[in-house]
């Protein structure tokens, strides 16, 4: 493969963000500013193939709406769940894409729309976008999390995005919090993911209900499917005692886990994003009790807990800062 | 405090490692070879003054032995316990050296020495040795650990030692592996050094001996103080029951820790040092077991565990990579 190089005199940026169920594809200017956007199937099920004809056509749908021609892009940056040999263009598996197994993503993207390509994971362009344009701006060391049905992480480390030596850096979603707790999706027990995103959520609700408790959740008792955090946050909200001691709980769980990451990574600021984050302070204050009580060695005071700030567009951002980054490194 | 410069010119480093007991002071030459080397008392107990008397002391003895005149030397790196803003010279807190709060440590020995100095903190000090000279010498990603009183760490990424936003980086003792285990001397419960460091060893032997359990440990019972991690190991070795229980159990804790830290850091060797470590197999064992059965986002198989390869010397030789870095920065 003949790697195309991004192009210096471009004044826009594509971005795009892969996610299990959309594409979404943005045409951005040189300071982040999104001047068009578009949204396609992922088609998952379809293969890389079919995946990647939505990306170049999300991709030049944005472009047109922005009335960009080729030549005046610098380049495509993509955010993509799993992992990654992502210099050499290659997802090494994804878990929304069954079949993504070693497969090449940036050079039919290239052949396609003839501008150069680069990729990261998901989560890790997410907080290049947090840290370049959002919630991370001007500091230097940034960890940023996304809750939702996982844990994903990115951490900024003197000044850099920094992915380790097989990019399975700042896999905090894997990290043993509880040696004893519920078996995790990759085969471990008692991960951060398992015991404080979404199924560990659901699941102390659905025990409590089936323990009989009096909780509103009991009216879903017919159809525990129908339970979500979405749901549960609502009953919390109202008042509904099981429901808050879900998310008591869950934010224990969650604030043992960025405590570990305040005394492993020492950021000055900490962005928590992802759908889960919605809950708001019925999750956040007694994640914050936790990180006062146990972040000791490193104090919680050496770190602002914080919301991210472009929410569902950090990734667009971030893929658009995946091309930033080359046009600087070039000089 | 006007800061002396190092001189490039030199031919050879002092490094020192400050340790709760002894002051080590080295000549070394600029690959990282002892030249000449010597001990002092610490004299903790003395306040600061004296404490830099015996390194100022220690460091002449060293220079004098390996006929190395002021003029001769580039610096003087040392490795300090603690918390530091080590570029200011300024110690925070040092937990075996009472009144240490917020000292001036480098202003004093480059005065007394005419030398230029530099320190870090001894953990982050020895990984650098073992970086430079040892065990991690050719990788871009290594974690070190120490295994004593406590549980020290140091983590090179992207070939630089990562001292964090308030040199909090890598204080890996105190993520926390259990939320409702034993309370650390830090205040949080459950801290990796509170689960497998030194006191967690012996509090399983002692519980183990009162609970009327058939060991050969049960002979210390009228003195328990008796009981060191090394009593264990001899009587592990020689076959006991309730002392191989005793390693199984903080083993399987220890590799809990080195599981996490290959989710976080993703490094390619993971050295492993500290008086405890001497426990060999018994421990090193049920540790991989772990570590293979829990590392599964980010493999096990991505990561060499070894143990250190400097030993003792891993403080004094890294003290010198401190003086090497900065030559290296200048030019």
């Amino acid at each position: 493969m003949t790697k195309l190089h991004p192009n210096p005199k471009g004044k826009y940026i594509v971005g795009v963000d892969i996610g299990g169920t959309f594409i979404k594809a943005a045409l951005l200017d040189r300071q982040g500013h999104i001047v068009a956007v578009t949204r396609r199937p992922a088609h998952a099920e379809r293969g890389v193939d079919a995946t990647l004809s939505m990306v170049v056509e999300a991709a030049r749908e944005a472009m047109a709406e922005g009335k960009a021609a080729a030549d005046q892009v610098c380049g495509l940056g993509m955010g993509v769940p799993g992992r990654h040999q992502s210099e050499e263009g290659i997802c090494i598996y994804s878990p929304n894409f069954m079949g993504w197994t070693n497969v090449q993503l940036l050079q039919p993207v290239e052949e396609q729309l003839g501008v150069a390509a680069f990729m990261r994971n998901d989560v890790k362009t997410a907080t290049l976008g947090e840290h370049r344009f959002g919630a991370g701006r001007g500091f230097r060391h940034v960890v940023m999390i996304t809750l939702g049905t996982g844990i994903g992480g990115g951490a900024i480390i003197d000044g850099e995005l920094r992915l380790g030596s097989s990019e399975g850096f700042s896999e905090v979603g894997h990290m043993t919090v509880d040696p004893h707790g519920r078996q995790c999706g990759c085969g471990n027990h008692g991960c951060w993911e398992a015991m404080a995103a979404r199924d560990a959520i659901i699941e102390r609700a659905v025990r409590a209900i089936q323990t009989g408790r009096a909780t509103a959740l009991a009216a879903h008792g017919q159809n525990l499917s129908a339970i979500t955090p979405a749901v549960i946050y609502e009953a919390a909200q109202k008042g509904d005692a099981v429901a808050r001691e879900v998310l008591e709980e869950t934010g224990m769980y969650l604030g043992i886990g960025v405590a570990n990451l305040i005394q492993l990574y020492n950021p000055e600021v900490f962005i928590i994003g992802g759908g889960i984050a919605q809950a708001g302070e019925l999750l956040f204050d007694p994640l914050r009790r936790t990180v006062n009580a146990r972040a000791q060695m490193v104090p919680a005071s050496t770190c602002q807990i914080v919301p991210a700030a472009l929410g569902d567009d950090a990734g667009v951002i971030g893929a658009s800062v995946l091309v930033l980054e080359r046009l600087q490194a070039k000089g």
